[in-house]
Order: C-alpha cells, then sequence, then structure tokens
C-alpha cells in the first residue's frame, strides 16, 4: 500500500473514532481525580487530551507502518514525588499497562545528572477500571510526574523544538540542568516537610 | 436585620447569579488565553472556579455586612516571571480593577525574606473587555503568578490550613522559606535563559 | 584625659603587649585543632590574627572609653554545620566567656529570612586552658561558623564595606539572600549526608 | 634495582630535599598573595604544604618508577569563579606549566552533571618567578578552585575514601551532586553580583 492510502486509511479511522477519544478523555478527566482520591494522592492534576488531526496526520506520515498510540493523552502530575508510585499503582489497576512501553526517564539520568523527570507509558483501556463502559483496549498515553519536574519539562521542551531557535549552547543546557537541581531539591524539600508533618 | 435573614438574602441572590457566574468563569477560561497571546504571552495556564455554596455560606456568616467579591476567582499562571507585569497590563485593559484591592503579596517579603508571592486583585467585567455581553460591574478576584509560585503556595497553604495539624514549628517554616528561595533561584534562571535565547 | 593622651596611652599598651598576643594567636592556631579532635571535631578551619596597630588605633579614637577586645581574633570554621554545638561547648571549657558579649547572629535573621551567620563571643584566656602559661583575663575574639557560611559572609562583608561602592541596591540585596539560602540549604544537605553515613 | 633500594634511595632524596621544599612551600605563601593582589585578584587563600615522609613513601612503593611531583603542594582558592582564568594567567608567568599534566576537572563533568571542579596541573620553579632563588625545575603541584568548590571537593573526599565508609549509595551520590549544583548556583550569583556591583 502506498504511503496516501495509508494516510487517508488512517485519518477516516481518526476520523471515526474521534467522539470515543473525546470521550475517553473527558471521562479520564472526571473520573482519574476520584480514584486518586481513594488511592490517598490528594494533592494532584490531571490533563487529558486528544491528539489533533493535523499532528496525528503528520506522525503517520512519518512512519505509516507504526501504529499511533499517543491518540488520547493522560498527564497526571503530583505535588509531592513521593506520591508518584502510589498514582503509578493505581493507573495499574484502571488500566493494562503495556511494559514494553514503560520508561521512567529519571533512571537515564546518571547519579550525578539532572535534567527530564517522567514516568511514561502505554496502558490500555480495560473494560472495566477507568470508564467500564469503553471497549478493551484504546490505548491511552500516560504520563506521570511531579508539578516541579512538569514546568521544567514545558520549558525546556519550548526552546529545545522551537523552530528559530538554534541548538542550545553548553551554558544553556548548564543552566536548565541547574534549574533542574534546583527543583529536584524544592521536591525533596516538599516530600521533607510532608513527612514531618504527617509522619508519611 | 438579623444574621439569619441576611444569609438566606445571600443565598437567594447567589442561586440567582449562579447561571451567570459559571458563564463568565467559561468566557474567561476560553477568552483570557487568546488575549494572553495576543499580548505576547505564550507559555500559561489559566484557571477559572465559582466560589463552592458552602463556602459562600460560611463567608457570609463571617461578616455578613462584607460583599462577597470572589464568586468568580481566575488565576493567571506564567512559566516565566518577567511575564507577569505583561499579564497584569492585559487584565487591566479587560477589566476595571479595583485599585485599592490590589497587593503584590512579594512585596510584602523585605529583601531577605523568602515565601509567598502573588499578585492579587478584584476586578470588574466592564461591559466591554471580556465577555462584552456581561453587564459591566461582577467582580471577579484575579491571581496573577508564577508555576512554581504556585506549586508553593499550594503545598504551603495546604498544610497551613488543615484543621488535624498543629501551627508548623520554625524548623517547618524555615524549610518553607528554603523551597521558596530554591523556586525563586529557578524562576529567575528560567527569565535568564530566555533572555539569553530570545534576546527579551 | 583628652583623647589624643587616651590614644596614645593606649598605643603604649597595645606596643608592650604585641609580643603576648602575637604569642597567644599562634598558641590558638596550634592548640585548638588538636582540642577540636579530641571534642570529635575532624573537618575544620582554625584561623587567628592579632589587630593591626591601625586598626586598633582607628578604633580607640572611635571610642576611647571602651575597651579593645578583640587584640586576638579566633575564628573556627567547621564543614559541617551540626558540629558548631560542639565547637562552641569546647570554646566554653577553654575560655571564660562572657555571656553578654554572646550572639548567634542567625538567631537575628526571621523564619523566612537567610543572611549572616556566625556565633560570635569574647572569651578570657583562663590561665588553664588553651595556653595555660598565659595570665588569666587576656580577652579573644571569637567566631563560629561553617565554612559556607563563612564565604558568603567574606563576599557580602567586602562589597556592603567598601568604601568606592554605593548601598547596595534592592536587587543585589535579594540575590545576597538568595545565595545564603542556597548555601544554608548546602550546609543542611551535607549534615543529611553525614548523618546517613555515619548515623550522627 | 630492587623496589627496596629504590625507596631508599627516594627517601634519602626526600631527606636531603626536606628543607628546600619547606622554603619554597613558605615563599609561596608568602609571595603568591602580593602577585595574585598585582594580577588583580583580591580575595583569595593561598595554601601551601610538603607532602609527609610516609606519605611520599608509599607513594614510591605504589609505583617506584613513577617520579613523585607533588612534593610541594600549591592550592590557590578564589572567592569569586570569574577570577580563576586570571590566577591560572599567573601561575602561568610565575612557574613553567606542565602542560601535559594540565587537568581541568569540571570538563570531565558533561553539561548536565554536578561534582568535582579543580583546576590542577604540575609547575616547575622558573629560577625567577616565584621565589627567584630557587633553582629551576622543582616541581610544585597546583590546584585552584573556588571555595564553594573547595569545600564540596573536601567534604566528598573525605567520605568517599574513609576506609571505614563502604561505597557511597546511589542516594548519596545524587545528595553530593544536587550540593555540588547548589554551590555551583551560589559561585554563578556571587560572579552575578560582583559583575552589577563592579562592572567587571
Amino acid at each position: 500500500m502506498d504511503i496516501e492510502a495509508q494516510v487517508k486509511d488512517a485519518l477516516r479511522e481518526y476520523d471515526r473514532n474521534l467522539v470515543e477519544y473525546r470521550r475517553l478523555r473527558e471521562t479520564c478527566e472526571t473520573e482519574i481525580p476520584s480514584h486518586l482520591r481513594q488511592w490517598g494522592v490528594l494533592d494532584f492534576r490531571v490533563e487529558a487530551r486528544v491528539k489533533k488531526r493535523g499532528s496525528f496526520e503528520q506522525k503517520v506520515r512519518r512512519d505509516p507502518d507504526r501504529p499511533v498510540l499517543d491518540m488520547v493523552g493522560l498527564r497526571i502530575m503530583t505535588f509531592f514525588r513521593s506520591d508518584i508510585p502510589q498514582v503509578e499503582k493505581m493507573t495499574r489497576r484502571l488500566f493494562d499497562v503495556k511494559e514494553d512501553s514503560y520508561i521512567d526517564k529519571g533512571d537515564l539520568l546518571s547519579d550525578a545528572s539532572f535534567g527530564y523527570r517522567s514516568v511514561q507509558f502505554v496502558a490500555h483501556t480495560r473494560g472495566d477500571g477507568v470508564g467500564g463502559d469503553f471497549e478493551a483496549g484504546i490505548p491511552v498515553e500516560v504520563q506521570i510526574r511531579t508539578m516541579l519536574e512538569h514546568v521544567w519539562a514545558e520549558v525546556e521542551h519550548d526552546f529545545r523544538y522551537k523552530p528559530q531557535h538554534e541548538a542550545p549552547s553548553a551554558d544553556i543546557n548548564r543552566r536548565f540542568a541547574l534549574t533542574a537541581a534546583l527543583l529536584e531539591q524544592a521536591d525533596l524539600n516538599l516530600d521533607d516537610i510532608r513527612e514531618e508533618l504527617e509522619g508519611r
């Protein structure tokens, strides 16, 4: 099959499923918060989005044989870093996690390096779990990170990929790394404060 | 008039206006982002909320003669601290700012102190500006702060006002202040990075 | 007695005692380190100095009736903040501390402020203690601080009192405070690291 | 030649030269400060030491064929990081630097990593330069670093090489790296402050 045909097929599929994707996005935004609270996570922000048609088409064109798995994106941001394992555990109950897609970006940093941190994986609806009335197997791209990690990631991503920018210099890279270190220290402090105040 | 009567009147007013408040909240969330982009502010988050009925009633009971001005709350968070003056300028164009309500909490900190930072004021719809079809004079409580200031403010507020907690110790206060300093340094770094990359 | 006569007397006294002051300075630099080790403090730097004649004369002229108590200055800097109480205890054994001169500059900072930190007091030789062969009652001005506190104090003092400089701006004061906060966080981290590695 | 004979020869050489090494150490401590001031570096600390006999013997035993080049060690610590290039330039005038020994440890860190920073090299007396009356070719091991880099290096070295300690865990390594980042940020701030106050 030639690329144009593949793209056309993919877009037809996109259009057919769009309503369902939107409903899944809304379900995530509505249901995840109450699940989080049940799991004892009280300070968070949940965002979900459906991939834009144009951005979907671009991705298909880049590699038409590779399935697009981030039609629906779910991002859970915590105010406390120590809540992340619990958020991950909850997500594993609500969805089927595709283990080979799982990556903890923070693990890619050496002991002495600072930068992008985010837990990311593809999860499939289970038929029960979130949105019990969705058919099983719809992929959702999940990101779990702290709020401070998120701010850093957004700004850094912005500068790194804006087309009008040159590649950041070594000096800029270093300042980004310094800033990541400051935010990681802040995240540690917030956990220490909570542990002292709540004993957890 | 006795308090119960005042509260009853206030709640009747609340119920009558609720739809309008909700419409204003949605209008803020929809229109403010495009205004921000027109004013050159590209990295932000806008949140608006309508005060909950119970929380409104509590506030009326505490002081029935004082008008409640935060029925609609609008929070604009920037990824760059240096965007805050521009956001403020924009807000002054879109609303009538009640100058006597204006406070820059950061100005309350001495040169050597670190803590809560947020620009806050009450603004009134103008009849034009945001939501041209709202009548003039509906109050909106506006908060403008950076994302990092926001994370700190949320966590600190949480711990300070949770009823089950004792007053934070001097040691906890110090760690909060240290963390505020780290985040302020991070905000300065992000501005430095942007200035170097974009020359602004 | 007129000022000139007082100054002349004071300088004569200075000249007569200079050899003794120098011997006390050297004794401090030699003996304090081994005392510190006996008290379990292993990472430190000890500096002692005798006040310069010109600087002594200036001080007398400013207030001829006030005794000069910092003819000999002793500064003990620790690599770990948690060693400071032990250093202070040791100093109290080796000298007679004049309690009304005692000040912990860090205590002057509010919970949320960052800046100059140093424990300072006047101590008198005891006849035994350091330099058992000195007569009792020679004053020594003692400063105890961490190395990081010291670096900050030196730079800040330099800029604040250099005659060619104007008073630092609010912005400069804030950056000094930010830097003090970073160094305080670093001191806390080093203590945490030691506690984890050595269990103390 | 067998090892014992080599060690014996080396120790005989050590003993013969010890007085000269000590004189060179003292000359460094006395003369380097005034050279630094002439080169415009005003805030610094200079330390020199002669290698202890036992530590010398150990080093010879480990590799008897390798000449020991750190009999005299000279460490110059600056309060401002931006003074380091000037200190290095000065050192190159006063000594003959062995270029193949030169290493800037900070260059070994990737853009995103934080840790040990120090400029290090072997320099030889020139016959003129520092201590004009020393014969040419006596090696001096030179270290140039900021005060804050020094505090970190001392503490980290201590923990890493104390025999009673196990290898630091990943968590400890990370806290050391975080602390290095905080101190690097502090060094940048002090340079910014100086630049703003002095325009250099």
